[in-house]
């Protein structure tokens, strides 16, 4: 439960997301992603991002209103035209769709193009993990990383996000960029005035920055070289080649592209957990509890496995107050 | 076709199996798997691992007629109990599986329990790519790796694999480990007397070191810290634990732990390249064509796909004869 002060912020993202000609149920949806993603402290995908999807609504670049369609390929794979609507109420629809077609037939898979950014892909993997789903949730983004070998942008910092349910436990979920660091991170930068860490990012002559607005006119650099680089390039053929969405730098920055829509494309595949041994819930805890118990690097207290920091940081948020930066106040004013 | 001097060695590897209980098939199908690596450069999966599979198998270790039990779960999903084989039988069956499944259905999964090492993923990626397929191939290895926060290897290098077919163009494949330097590297360097790159390993104190012998006994570093341990985590979860195999540091390395069969798991997962769209080799082709074009780094003339240097590499060999360092010519002389 929400307390009174953010559950205020939420009506009024859920406010302005209705002024903006969506309807209720899809408000809702947004504003619980962006409320969720200032609780688990990526502020970078959370309130800054509302005047953004505002303005590309204002364009006529996302559909306030869309028709989204689902084509059922068969009862475990679907394919979802997303109509140019909010990047939220697709992937909240693909997600569903995807969980209902692992929970039929064991392995599900959706396709998603015509979409736009949905925020962060661990809110979408978390619904599918708390239905027993070991789940992918792939999306590409705008062009961030050059391509080993490289000196232009061309994939987007591309998330591999990688979940399972552990039993009561806090869940597994990897969400991780093949970037450096990520573009919402060196915006966040920009609009707060801080440096980024060195050796992330170059400038648009190839040189090497910790000035966020440099890095955002140029390239950021992908983990390992060549590895980060083609793992990069998987989710893009992943989410963008394979779903008829954009890919590659045809994807549009949503910030500073207004020539269209995003067309951002998102692909999910779940499976059932116990789909080839019935004691998995047994299984992942003593690979986790393994874990636990190596000797630990100096400083180090617990080996955290991916996911729980986050929920570490969301039990914390849950009973503090959001916090919200001047200019991201001004903003949501506004609105 | 192989030249005269490579069928020579691919005969020679053949033999070897065939004298150690394997039948003909199964005897093709390693020496098809050992020679590929030599010829993509790989030599580290390649001749040098032979005396490792014929002293497991003189053990009793690797079973070498295995009764592979092959649970058919739905049409698209099956799970594989290799019965101990030899991992190259056993991925060569499962591979062939995941693709029936995913021609039938549009998506296939297989999951392999009480297997051994594989060999190169690449390999059976290759097999699916070449039946229209995009494929995921997930194993898990022998620790190697130390989680995030740990001085202690648990996970293997674990590989993502990832294949797409590129028309009649080189397929798309990535086959990347999650470490900064793989444990066959390491190996083979010891084994012909060099050093391996600086910031890759530390010895068993947790003290970088550039010796294959200390780096052996210690743990390799993740790519990118707790981006690369995420990674090698999730492989660990989809192949070992989803699987009912051996996971973490319950999976026996082959060269020195003769404490019972390594019981490796393998996770498959393919889906029909035109699942979505009719026209994905021309995106794909578009996709590779506009990074080809992007203005390249000092000293880069083309940026190459994940695969295109293995095939490169591949297409020279084929011309070349194999070279094997005398230590691993007496160990095939004396098998």
């Amino acid at each position: 439960m929400l307390n009174n002060n953010n559950k205020k912020i939420y009506l009024k993202v859920l406010n302005i997301f209705k002024k903006y000609n969506l309807n209720l149920a899809h408000s809702k949806i947004c504003a619980s992603a962006i409320i969720n993603a200032e609780l688990v402290g990526a502020t970078s995908h959370g309130l800054s991002r509302v005047k953004m999807y505002c303005d590309r609504i204002k364009k006529k670049l996302i559909n306030p209103k869309p028709k989204i369609k689902i084509k059922k390929i068969s009862q475990s794979i679907s394919h979802i035209d997303a109509n140019n609507s909010i990047g939220f109420v697709s992937a909240d629809l693909g997600i569903k769709e995807v969980i209902k077609n692992a929970k039929k037939t064991g392995i599900g898979i959706v396709g998603i193009k015509n979409s736009g950014h949905y925020g962060l892909s661990s809110f979408y993997a978390e619904q599918a993990v708390k239905k027993g789903l070991v789940i992918f949730c792939f999306t590409n983004a705008p062009p961030a990383l050059a391509p080993y070998g490289a000196k232009k942008s061309f994939f987007g910092t591309n998330p591999i996000c990688f979940g399972s349910p552990v039993g009561n436990s806090t869940p597994f979920i990897l969400d991780t960029s093949v970037s450096l660091i990520n573009r919402g991170k060196i915006r966040l930068a920009a609009k707060t005035g801080k440096k980024i860490s060195k050796g992330s990012a170059l400038d648009k002559h190839g040189k090497p920055t910790v000035d966020p607005f440099k890095a955002l006119k140029g390239v950021q650099l992908p983990i390992s070289g060549f590895k980060g680089s083609g793992l990069a390039w998987m989710v893009d053929i992943l989410s963008g080649v394979m779903t008829g969405a954009n890919h590659g730098n045809k994807v549009k920055d949503p910030f500073d592209d207004f020539s269209g829509p995003q067309n951002i494309g998102h692909l999910f595949i779940a499976l059932k957990h116990n789909l080839f041994v019935s004691n998995y819930t047994k299984r992942i805890k003593e690979n986790i509890k393994n874990v636990k118990k190596l000797p630990k690097v100096k400083g180090v207290t617990e080996i955290l496995y991916p996911g729980q920091n986050r929920m570490k940081k969301y039990n914390l948020n849950m009973k503090k107050n959001i916090k919200i930066p001047k200019s991201i106040s001004d903003d949501l004013n506004n609105l």
